[in-house]
């Protein structure tokens, strides 16, 4: 298990990029939106790990929402996993509770899927793993 | 620079530590406190990474201050840097805030500085470096 990458809700994509391309002294490697999700995504490598950026598409966006409850901010952390169903059906076992039963499509060519934040100290916890 | 560890803000670290041994499927390595910051962390290796579970060691605390205010969450991010003062004066170049002047030591014997999350859309950032 690593941190494969750490959720950042912006309200725009261009004004963050211009702040993360300069506190961390590289360009993003992509763009990508998720439709489904109500997302535009911007990603940076950052050691074995990702910085995604997370702007909403339309205001029915979970981003959206998590903006206008919170303001801009780490919005979820990501850890990659091997086997995801696998890994699902352990934290099940141990009352982990997930907000979707079945893993998804997400972002980066991944399959994801996501903890409630009520079973994880208020954290929103996704796993991915590469959709091979 | 990599993503050194991620800040987790907790209630009770006691609770926090039998959920994060059944999440990440792991025991913590360490349990530290530094007073000064009023915390008591609980660290877990998570690839080339760390989480860190902070509670407040009094009402003060900025971490009984972030709980109150947002509850239980991430708490902050940290990226390692290998030489904190070139990194420090590099972003004050670009325009960056910084939350203190100078470096301090921080728990897991870390050199460590906060950038003002009003500088850095809403995401409190810490830089570290290993304290040789």
């Amino acid at each position: 298990m690593k941190i494969e990458h750490l959720g950042i809700a912006v309200k725009s994509l261009q004004d963050s990029d211009h702040l993360f391309q300069k506190l961390l002294s590289k360009q993003n490697y992509k763009h990508e939106s998720v439709e489904r999700e109500g997302v535009t995504t911007s990603f940076y490598n950052v050691g074995e790990s990702k910085i995604e950026l997370l702007e909403a598409t339309n205001p029915e966006s979970p981003i959206a929402k998590f903006i206008e409850k919170r303001g801009e901010g780490i919005h979820h952390i990501a850890f990659g996993v091997d086997n995801i169903y696998d890994e699902i059906a352990r934290l099940k076992a141990l009352g982990f509770i997930f907000i979707s039963e079945e893993p998804k499509e997400g972002a980066d060519n991944k399959l994801v899927v996501f903890l409630h934040p009520k079973s994880t100290n208020g954290v929103l916890v996704e796993l991915c793993q590469e959709n091979s």
